[in-house]
Parts: C-alpha cells; structure tokens; sequence
C-alpha cells in the first residue's frame, strides 16, 4: 500500500513522459509506468498525440497494453487501432475478455474485421468474439462477455473448484458461478462464498439458489442497466431464447451505460447534436452546436414572419413588443419542465406509471394551476405597478395563462410521442421545444392581443 | 428457475393485493408475496397507502420486510417508518446492513434516532451505526457499511475461512476480503478465487494484492462514485486519517449515487427546484416548478422595461420588434449549450482539463465562429429573401453575432463561478443563465439598432 501509483497522474508527469518518447528514452517510460493503473496511463494516452501513444504501447508487456487500450476515450482509442497492423491488434485482442475485443472490433468493417479475427491465436476466443458480433452493440448480446464460470448442478463442489482453477486465468472477477443442466439451460447460481463455505463433495443441486434474475440477448442495454440497479445486481446472466446460458455482464460495463445514457439526455435537451467533448477541436465542437443553433435561428426568423402578420396592431400599440420576450420564455421554461419529468419517469418505465391519458390530465391540472398563478401576478404587476390600463394587462395576463397550458400540453405530449417512434424523449427538452413554444406562444399572444385591445 | 417470481408486477395483482388487504385475507398476501423479490414488492408498497403498506410489511418475516423497507422510495419510507413504534422499527434495522440503517435513522431527529437505537438487540450492529452517523450523509463515511470481511496478513488461508464462516449470516455479498495489519491499518485485498485456489496453509502475507485503491472518509460520495467507475470497482474500502481501515462501499450504492446525480443535474437544468417525480401530487409539482417559472416571469417583466427604453426608436422602426424572440432563442440556446458542455467536463475533474482561461479562449473562437456562421446566414436572409434593406439587415446580423459571443460567455464562466462557489453548476445550464441572457441580449440588440438605424 505505501505507493499505489508509482507516477502521480500530473500534466508535470505528461511532460516528462512527452520528452522521454522524443528522446527514445526507453527505460524511463517503462519504469515510471510500471505498475500504474490501467485506467491511469489510459488517460495519460488520451492526451497524447497518435505517433506517442502507439510509441508507449509498443514499449509495454502486451497484456497491459490490451488493458489499456480498453480504457482509452473513443477518439483516441480510434486513431491508435486505425494504425496498427491486423496482426498486432489481433495479439492484443487475443489478451481482452471477448466483450472488449467486441468491442474494438467494431469500429472497422467486415472484412477488416475477417482480417483480424484470423490471426487470433486462441481458437476459443475467436469463436466467442464470432459470436458476440451477431449481437446489437446496444443490447445485452452486444454488451456481454464469454468469460465466467459455469457449472453443471450435477458437479460436487471439488469439481466446481477444479473448474475455477481451469478458468481463474481468463476471469478475472468471478462474482457468482451459474448452475447449468446437461442442455446448458440456466437453472440458478452460487456465490463463491458458498463454495467456501461447503464440504467438498457437496453436489452443487443441494446448494444452488434457484433465484435468479437473467436477462434476454436481446434486451436494451438501458434496460439491462436498470434491472441490476433496481435489484442490487453486480452480474447478470444472459440467455438465449432456449433459456441457454450464453454470456455475463458485469456492473462495470453497466456504470458506463448508464454515465453514457446520462451523458447523451443532456446533450439531446441542451441541443449539441454529436458526442463531444469540451477537449474536442474547436471545429468538431462548433460543428455539433451548430445544427440546433440553425434550427433555433431559422424558429426565431419563422417568429418574425408571424410578428409581421401582427404588424398593424403592433404599430397602434406599440408597448406589445415589451412583453414579447416574456411570453417567450415563459412557454419555453413552463415546455422544459414538463418534458424533463416526462422524460424522467420514462427512463425508468414501470408497470404502475399512468396511463398517456392520466399524464395528460394532470399536466393539464398543474398547468392550470400554475398558469392562474402567473397570469394573475403578471397583470397585477402589469397593472398596478407598471401602471398600465386594465385591458392591457388582461391581454398580458391571459396570454400567460394560455402560453402555459399551451407549453405545457407540448412537453408533455412531445416526449410520448417521440418514445413512442423510439426517439430518445430528451430531445422533447431541448430547442426543439423552445423553438415550437415560441412559435405557438407568440400566435397566441398576439391573436389574443387584437383580440382583446380591438386592433 | 422455473418461477422466479410468484407473483407478477402488475395492476391486477396491485389491485387483489388491496382487496386481501381489505378483507384481511393474510393467507393471499403472505403465499402471493413469498419468494417475491424485496426490490419488487418495494414497488407494489410505493403504491399502497401507509395503512395499506404497514398491514402488509408487519405480515411478512422482519428480516424480509426490513430488507423491502430499504428498497422503498422516499416518501413511502419516510410515511411508514413515521408511524412505527421505535421498538418495532428497531426490530427491523437489527437485520439491516449498518449503512442501511443510518440511512432511515437520518430521517428522525438525534433525540428520536437515540430512542430508536436503544431498543437494538444486537449490541454490535448499534455501535457500528453509532460510528456511521458521525460522518456526513453524502460522504463515503456516510455511503459505507460496517459489514466487511477483513483478514490480518499473519493468518492462514485457513483462518481466514473460518473468519468468513463467522461472518457468512452478515456480510450477504464478500466481493474481497481487505487485509490489514495488527493496527488495522490497510495492507491489501485478496480475492475469494485466490482463497479458493491457495493451499489452506498460505499465509495471507504471500498472496494479498497490495495494489488497492481506497478512499477517505470525508471524500464525496460523487468523487466516491466516478473513482469505482473509473476503475471498475464492485467494493472500495474506506480508510480513516491514520489509514486504518474503517467501512466499505459496494457498487449496488454507487448505481443510486450516480442515479440521483443524473436526476439533480437534469432538474436543477429544467428548472424544477426539488426533487419531484411525476407520481407526486399535483399541487407538490406545481409548487417544485413555479419558483423558476417565477424567475423566468420577473426576467421577462425587466426585459419589457428594458424594450420600454428603446420605445421612441421601436416607434419609427416597428419591424424591430419582429426580430425580438430570434435574438432572444439564440442568446438562450447558445448559453445551454455553452454551459452544457463545461458542466459535462466538471463532473469528470481531470487534471488535464483545460484552465479557466484555456476554456474561455477556446469558448470564445467556437462563439466567434458560430456567431459569424449565424450573423451572417441572418442577414442574408433578412435582406434577400425577407426584402429588408441592408442596413437593417446588417443590424440584425451584427446582434445576432454579439448576442452569440455574449451568450457563450455567460455559458461558459457561470458554471465556472459557482462550481468555485460550491453550488451544483448545472444550475447555470437552466432558466437563470436564459433569463439572464434574454435580458443582455434584448439591451445589446437595440443598443445596436438605435446605433446603426439612428433611432
């Protein structure tokens, strides 16, 4: 314990490693790196260029170095394999659990993928990594891995250890050992703490728990995600149609799965359109906000056109364009909020949530509730302290109450519909919304306005 | 495996168990629920009323029902534990996890948590809990169990068995024994594949891993949360000041951690000031929504004092107004996405994250970029295809500009500042940095207007 890390993680560090590279100052990287976290010199790589990179792994045992290229940010992991021959990608491979060679592998196409699949060494993990790349990347198939210990109820307890001993190479976490039948089916689990606790010629049927929460191939990884929060899980069993035993997911993947979904909702209500990072060139970053941006602009200039309808009116009285930035933020604050609890509740869908009908109901009682209460302090403030005539805070007033029923109808009903076409709902939260409201709002505003004040 | 849940979540089912509950038919509910999941029937109580759910927890085995009172929402919780005796509620905590426990003692007051533990029977279990509730709830003192198996390095594999045999009935889930020195000071872990696999005369000297990562006591249970992530953690020890070794926090709490973070930076973005859910009551949302909506209403109400300024000039150019909800939906989203993006990177702090002054540099030429894109896509749509003169059209393209570079400022520095300050920067992300921004922006495009049209 003295030192865990034998180089502190420091952009002091960076330097000097940076400076070893250019000098082929071999030694000092491999001593100072020694030992290091995978996870550790993974970030270290990622602010690295190319060329460096590659230089340190190369330097590096191959079973580490598979460890940290596993670990890399998706950039860089891209820009590192996209360079390496397929035989070398296919040794470091060779080093991963199937699930992470999966998971590289999937960034290059088919027949690249032929390529480095067949100078894989080991026969067994080619021919679970051919299988794994059946599965969607996004489902349990896709996020599963071959290695764990299985073992037949028919087994004693020495034989099960036996097959620990056999496997203890290749898993490395074993957390609990599946029950099978002769057929493979999954019939239950044991904990290692079990196989410990029993004498050894114990028959693994006499000490199985038959409860046991497994998983489909096909289930959404978001899915996954919440089912092994919700029970407390740390590996879920995945089976096949036949209730065969087919793979393992581990909590690890599943804390990424759920930092990426979290990740990706904010990102959809905030309107940056691609997976970016704040360390991304200025171009990439600029590229993915500027879609949205248009669609805003191109919102706001469609809202001009529907000013300019109002023009007449607007030029008798001419006090209304004060208050056209308060019925816009109105309805687009009152439309975020009420996706964002939809949005919410969806994430985590559950047999006792209200029916769209139900949601629509009480949308529509908050609303009400909460658009009185603005409309009402609006013309107060409007009226008595701002000192304008009844009529014209009553215009102001009304139109705030019908721009939060308005908004609050579209967030509700946007994010439904969006689940329903299997679009992430959390777009429902972001310019989209506010673009609609605004719209919606300003006719609303300005068709009570005429109304109202005879223009 | 063939029935791993007797019953199904269902409204049906929630209704039967409502009916039995009503005509006291103990019989169904007790043979309904056996064997359900805890985490399960958790849900269906959610939905009962207290009455309804206290009937059916005081039906059920203690240690069952102590184990779905931990899996209950909050407010299901908070409902029922209120109206226990505290010799009832002790009963139940006597078979909870130490961590469990401090969690419902924290929704009493130290007088009533005092009364609470004094009808503990398991003398060990209170002085462990007394030792939690002195440190900070969202602390990994506050996040960590008592239950943990730990192994002196001079025992043998075999005392070390014994050790977890005396511990087997506590600690349900093991992941890692810790090893320690005679002062409990932390040396290592040791997995229980290498428990399995060494001779049972191995000193846990020879084959501990002194490569562990723990943490302190008083480190934020969010920091907690992305180290196991990072690393791929199941369990993490926590140490105290002296490095002795003093709890253990397992990944099942990390997935809640992370859970209500995403929750807390998604409302705290929209705008809803507590924590709701969309099962709360009507008047419990609308109360949590209109606090912001209040905000927004009263930015809304300057930002028509602000139009008032400019009236004289709005007089002659009227169409002015019409060009009002583009520049203030762009000052909005340009401010979400600037601070969407910075908020991202602080809740991952990496030491090669940019300084202050990197970010603002690069923020600026993304803004300056985007803002030229827009400013002039604006102009030339204002002025050719709306047939606008030019000047006017050079007026709105030129705001547009300034307002983007504005907006991204703002964006950009507001989560710096109040992150600095200790307050969840995702707060900037919301309808204060849109407020704010709709107003600056209102001021800067009619300073320009009133400049260039010599209003």
């Amino acid at each position: 314990m003295e030192s865990i890390k034998i180089f502190e993680l420091s952009k002091e560090y960076l330097e000097s490693l940076r400076d070893a590279i250019e000098s082929q100052d071999n030694n000092f990287i491999k001593e100072s790196l020694d030992g290091a976290n995978e996870a550790d010199v993974a970030l270290l790589l990622d602010e690295l260029n190319m060329e460096e990179a590659l230089y340190v792994l190369r330097l590096l045992d191959s079973e580490v170095a598979a460890d940290i290229l596993i670990e890399l940010d998706e950039d860089s992991l891209l820009k590192v394999v996209r360079e390496m021959e397929a035989s070398e990608l296919a040794l470091y491979i060779d080093q991963m659990d199937s699930d992470d060679g999966v998971d590289i592998l999937n960034l290059f196409s088919v027949r690249e993928r032929e390529d480095i699949i067949s100078y894989l060494q080991e026969k067994e993990k080619s021919a679970h990594i051919l299988d794994l790349l059946r599965y969607d990347e996004d489902s349990a198939g896709g996020l599963m891995a071959k290695e764990f210990i299985k073992a037949n109820q028919n087994w004693n307890v020495i034989q099960t250890i036996e097959e620990i001993r056999r496997q203890a190479e290749k898993v490395e976490k074993i957390y609990s050992i599946y029950v099978v039948d002769n057929k493979q089916h999954l019939l239950g689990r044991v904990s290692l703490k079990k196989i410990i606790l029993a004498s050894s010629d114990t028959k693994i049927a006499d000490i199985y728990d038959p409860e046991l929460i497994s998983v489909p191939t096909h289930m959404d990884e978001e899915e996954v995600a919440e089912i092994m929060r919700k029970y407390d899980l740390e590996s879920i069993p995945v089976v096949n149609a036949k209730n065969k035993l087919v793979g393992r997911i581990t909590v690890d993947d599943i804390l990424d799965v759920i930092r990426e979904q979290s990740d990706e909702d904010i990102q959809a209500m905030t309107g940056i359109s691609s997976d970016v990072e704040e360390s991304d060139s200025i171009f990439k970053i600029s590229k993915a906000r500027l879609p949205w941006l248009l669609i805003g602009v191109i919102g706001g200039l469609l809202g001009s056109q529907i000013i300019d309808i109002f023009e007449e009116g607007l030029q008798k009285y001419v006090t209304l364009a004060a208050f056209i930035p308060l019925v816009a933020a109105t309805g687009g604050n009152v439309g975020i909020q009420s996706s964002s609890l939809v949005v919410q509740t969806l994430a985590s869908k559950s047999v006792f949530d209200d029916t769209p009908w139900q949601r629509f109901i009480k949308g529509f009682l908050i609303a009400l509730l909460n658009g009185l209460v603005l409309g009402f302090f609006v013309f107060l403030v409007v009226v008595f302290i701002m000192g304008n005539e009844k009529i014209f805070g009553l215009t102001i007033g009304f139109s705030m109450f019908c721009v939060v029923l308005m908004a609050s109808f579209m967030g509700t009903v946007t994010p439904l519909i969006l689940d329903k076409f299997g679009i992430n709902p959390a777009i429902a939260s972001g310019p989209f919304i506010t673009t609609a409201n605004d719209l919606f709002g300003l006719a609303i505003y300005f068709g009570i306005a005429m109304w109202l004040l005879n223009l």
